[in-house]
């Protein structure tokens, strides 16, 4: 897992390049007939990677997006209307046998399909009209971390193809950009330490880092079975609050930009109850009022009409994936291969 | 909280009865023009309430449908382009800053809008093209209970306006077939005793009892402190099930129907870990495999072409409230008023 988290930068300028000219393609063809709505389908951290393309794709292109239920179509034997609709499925393996039958059916419907996987040859490959490879190298810790960033940057990657106002020069900043987030390693591996005996946690993420609160719960719940419940500042205040007593752990991202007034108002809320705040912020921010703090490295400096914590997502989960694979190890436990699971899960 | 509990079978039955004329003038409306995809926004209980919206009007409308994010709107400034949509905002209040101002932009983008709240004179009900109300009486208590059953029940009106196979006769069993589930009030009560000193769980539901796993999971955040995850079978295997140890509490929902595969192979799965598992079901269920079970007296039959559990989830969630009241009640907290929380929550 840590050797794989090292390897994000090389990976995201390689996938970067040789997917250029696909996407190049793709934005030609959608030129003249843009979908009126767009479905992504994922399980697991490929999820996680859906719901950050969610909240890009909607800010960015205005097109209205949907998470799939695929329940509905594998157990209900339900279909949609999805005319004009644009389907993605997006799966490591290419073997979710769940979300490729959702991408089936809306190919019966008469949909556009698109699959986003780090696999040439897998199932899903072979059924999307269009495929997107994540060129992150075979993983092979159970616990993803550069498909998920891989899986991120072909977001930025469907919004340019939507028309969105993404810069190509600002995409190729990224590996820089995660490359001075690893630079927390050492910092991150002594921050862990006091987690040890940590049972029940929450993470706290808004807008575009929403995602990574669920990734970063989902890293701790899988690599070191930590109860991790994750939800934005709002839904955090409609009730889950009542939990929180003294000590109790909360792990929050905190970028600078439209996000940051709802996480600043969270943290005081928090110190209020006593409560134990990490907050992942920038390196500039003067506000931040938790108990510890990680701050990013990188200035996420970019030059377009994008919102300003447009490029923060991948350079902020970064700490978190070290910050996983520590506390795995502070707990003697084995990140690349947890308890019950294996690297193909096959739902339906 | 629990004299809102049994308050329910009679505000169904009101609420159903009262509302039925506005819903069948929605239907006309619509059957001339029906919308190309509906959009959700809500936060909190009503959220769940959606979430439960979302799967029944794609399985029995193909309608696709999206849950809103409403930072995309509030702190973006974000708009969708939305013609052709129908928005529906559901809030018990009506005062739910964020949802309203989602349905504000969508109005000002030519979308059709719906308003479910409980209060009449609310902000939602008049901002909103259509107002439905759930007419549940006053809710005190901050846990909602009486207002998520009556959200429950205009899901299926809406659905029923949208064209849907919903038999009205069908709805209108549905205050019994509460009532029933009210008549294990005392059995539960010695249900919650061993459950005193839980810190945290699961809850897992699927299809359309999905919603249920996460208010049955809030409830208890909300009145008990109980750090209370909540997946879908599907995607607890992917990931988070590597937490579960020897004695884990897990709670599932397993009515009959095409989701009892998924759920039964869960439970197998969970009884080899040795986990604890809760599992409510069907009286009539001689497969279920967990270590205690909670079964609904009512027998939901209906005649139409939905899928065997389509009436389960109002049921179903009622034996859920009365443990979360009886384990607050177990541990000294008091739910109606729960420590940080006030009962309309306001955020942007």
């Amino acid at each position: 897992m840590r050797d794989e988290i090292r390897q994000q930068p090389a990976a995201l300028e390689r996938t970067l390049r040789q997917e250029i000219k696909n996407v190049e393609k793709l934005k030609k063809r959608l030129a003249s007939n843009p979908p009126r709505m767009i479905v992504l389908a994922a399980r697991g951290t490929s999820d996680n990677a859906a719901l950050f393309q969610r909240y890009l794709l909607e800010i960015a292109t205005g097109i209205p997006v949907s998470l799939a239920a695929p329940s509905i179509f594998t157990l209900y034997g339900g279909t949609l209307r999805c005319q004009d609709a644009l389907f993605v499925a997006i799966s490591q393996s290419g073997e979710s046998t769940d979300t490729n039958l959702v991408l089936e059916r809306a190919k019966e419907q008469g949909a556009l399909t698109i699959g986003i996987t780090n696999e040439a040859d897998s199932t899903l490959a072979k059924l999307a009209e269009h495929t997107f490879l994540v060129r992150a190298g075979r993983e092979k810790s159970v616990a993803a971390t550069k498909t998920y960033t891989g899986q991120l940057l072909m977001g930025y990657l469907l919004a340019y193809a939507l028309g969105a106002k993404i810069k190509i020069d600002d995409l190729k900043r990224l590996p820089e950009w995660a490359a001075a987030s690893l630079k927390l390693e050492n910092e991150i591996r002594e921050r862990a330490t006091p987690y040890r005996y940590m049972r029940h946690t929450v993470v706290v993420g808004r807008g575009l880092n929403y995602a990574n609160a669920y990734e970063f719960a989902l890293k701790m719940m899988e690599t070191c079975y930590v109860v991790a419940e994750r939800f934005s500042s709002a839904d955090f205040l409609h009730g889950p609050i009542a939990m929180v007593e003294s000590a109790f752990p909360v792990f929050l991202f905190g970028p600078g930009g439209v996000t940051w007034p709802s996480i600043h108002g969270m943290c005081e809320r928090l110190e209020q109850l006593k409560a134990d705040t990490l907050l992942i912020t920038d390196a500039s921010n003067k506000d931040a009022a938790a108990k510890r703090t990680i701050r990013i490295p990188a200035k996420l400096r970019h030059s377009g009409p994008l919102p300003e914590d447009v490029y923060t997502p991948i350079p902020y989960i970064i700490p978190a994936q070290l910050f996983a694979a520590s506390l795995a190890e502070e707990k003697g436990l084995d990140a690349d291969q947890p308890r019950t699971l294996t690297k193909v899960t096959r739902t339906l």
